[in-house]
């Protein structure tokens, strides 16, 4: 029974023997299997066709014994929903079609949402069907911001100027693309939901390079709707990097557990927020460039700062593509190694 | 007298009528006429030629109208002076030539640092006479563990992962090359001092990507060593981006002012810090790319959360190079017509 869960046990807060552990980013880049399905297809391939879907986000269960499965997809597919052109260039990111213009604003569709993700539902089905119930599936979307972030400027940047410049220059046409995105994410999440994801992950990759007023103005709002529409047919994990100054806002949310960044310590986040609160995370992916058994110390080290309870143990951020099986096994196996 | 320039004044925790005002890479990068110098002299002629170094340190405040000068230079010139070969190439950013071998390590050279450094008095004499005694002039170097980031990584980076790496798989070594790091910054400083910098800052850019743990190992210590060394002849703004979460420790180091990032609200660095602390920033440099009006209300915005004393107008990190002209000038004016 999927409600047996340790994930799910630990995210409706109850004491559990031990941390479950997945790690963002777990399907894809440093297994080796499946960088040979990343040199036969495209990226968008991999992510529609259920059959790929399914073995890629199947991969880390078997391979890395993680105890939940998040599906292989993007969080640029909303952008893609609402009209835009995505491109994902080998060894340069990914290269999204801009919207800034009242025009271009005007155009994206949020009535196309359910046409676009009819490949959503047999590839989560298809995933459903190998993890036979063996481990809990995530699904998951970016938030608002973070996806007006690429919109605007148009590919990945350290301080996505142009979008920031944007929302201050043009904050109604800001506010009526974070409305756009947050309908159609809305939409494609509930699609997620009724093909079977038992936990939604909303990541807010972007969030921490604002100041806490813009992010209250145009990160947060949207995030909230978001989390309010779905909350209560899955538990939420909100993640939003980098962010410590608003936790307490988005544990408001009625999120079920709040991602922390690695430099958000655990004894900071247990004082700002209520102690029934689950924590999610927060190793940084970057020890896990290190020797298997310096990565061994640093997660239990990591593990015994959030305390006995209430805790997912995951990274602060997504694996890094040049991380060794080896360091992110040593990571996963001394969390399934852990007793409370 | 240098003494009664507002800066000074706000340093030694004075009341002042307003706040003063400069910014991080004011000297360069969005200036017009620097753009025009940059197309005829490499960058190292640009830090190391008197005439130069003084042109280009004194055009922010001529054109700018900023309260205080900061000498142009890097802070990879420590890598440098330690024997790395340092380039700065066009459209790719800093290249350094790796130190990450025992005996790599071992041939940091400490005692090259006077006769490296021989071109430093001069030109920051040079400056000085340019500027007349008109503003103060900040002097500047990079926190140890920010020098070790670039000469393991060998270049720039979003996330440092092998300089993470480095530390985490070979803490000896690191912390040798560390220690020699903060020897060469020292001597740097004391020079810096006595050739006639007023003030001095220490940017500690890539401390806010270690988790609380690890600044706490290989950044503050050296840092703490380096503020202890010159605190007694100038004031030391210390701005260590990113770092939220060690404010109380950076400011028991004995520095004169703490920089924020911008995503430190001032709400927050007053209640962890003594109420005598000086803070500088913290507008977030994005912001600048804004049309004028919109800077003017963002920065009044930013001085008023700090309160109606001990705070240095500022940006959150370095200006950015696709900044105008009139945006920076209007950061500029809406501090200098600010009245407490």
């Amino acid at each position: 029974m999927t409600e047996r869960h340790l994930l799910l046990r630990t995210l409706a807060g109850e004491q559990t023997e031990r941390p479950p552990v997945w790690f963002m980013r777990q399907a894809g880049r440093y297994l080796p299997d499946y960088m040979k399905i990343k040199d036969k297809y495209s990226f968008f391939e991999r992510v529609q066709n259920p059959d790929l879907a399914r073995e890629i986000t199947i991969m880390p269960v078997d391979q890395m014994g993680v105890d939940a499965a998040i599906l292989f997809s993007d969080i640029l597919v909303i952008a893609q929903s609402l009209g835009l052109q995505v491109d994902m260039i080998p060894g340069k990111g990914p290269v999204i079609e801009t919207a800034r213009t009242d025009a271009e604003v005007a155009a994206l569709n949020v009535d196309a949402t359910q046409d676009f993700f009819k490949y959503a539902t047999p590839a989560i089905k298809s995933v459903k069907e190998g993890l036979n119930n063996r481990v809990p599936l995530i699904g998951f979307a970016g938030s608002p911001w973070t996806l007006l972030c690429y919109m605007v400027q148009g590919q990945g940047s350290k301080d996505f100027g142009e979008a920031k410049k944007f929302i201050i220059n043009e904050p109604v046409r800001a506010r009526l693309m974070l409305e756009k995105i947050t309908d159609a994410t809305i939409q494609y999440l509930k699609i997620q939901i009724n093909a079977g994801c038992d936990v939604l992950q909303i990541f807010d990759s972007w969030g921490g390079i604002l100041s806490p007023k813009m992010y209250s103005e145009f990160s947060l709002p949207y995030i909230e709707r978001i989390v309010k529409s779905v909350k209560d047919e899955v538990p939420v994990i909100l993640f939003a990097k980098g962010a410590w100054y608003a936790l307490k806002e988005l544990e408001a949310t009625g999120a079920a557990a709040l991602g922390l960044s690695w430099t958000t310590p655990a004894s900071f986040a247990k004082k700002i927020c209520k102690p029934e609160t689950v924590f999610q995370g927060n190793l940084d992916p970057s020890i896990l460039l290190a020797k298997p058994d310096a990565v061994a110390l640093a997660t239990k080290n990591m593990i015994d700062s959030f305390g006995s309870k209430r805790h997912i143990v995951n990274l602060g951020h997504g694996v890094l593509p040049q991380t060794s099986v080896d360091s992110a096994k040593a990571f996963v196996d001394t969390a399934k190694a852990y007793r409370y």
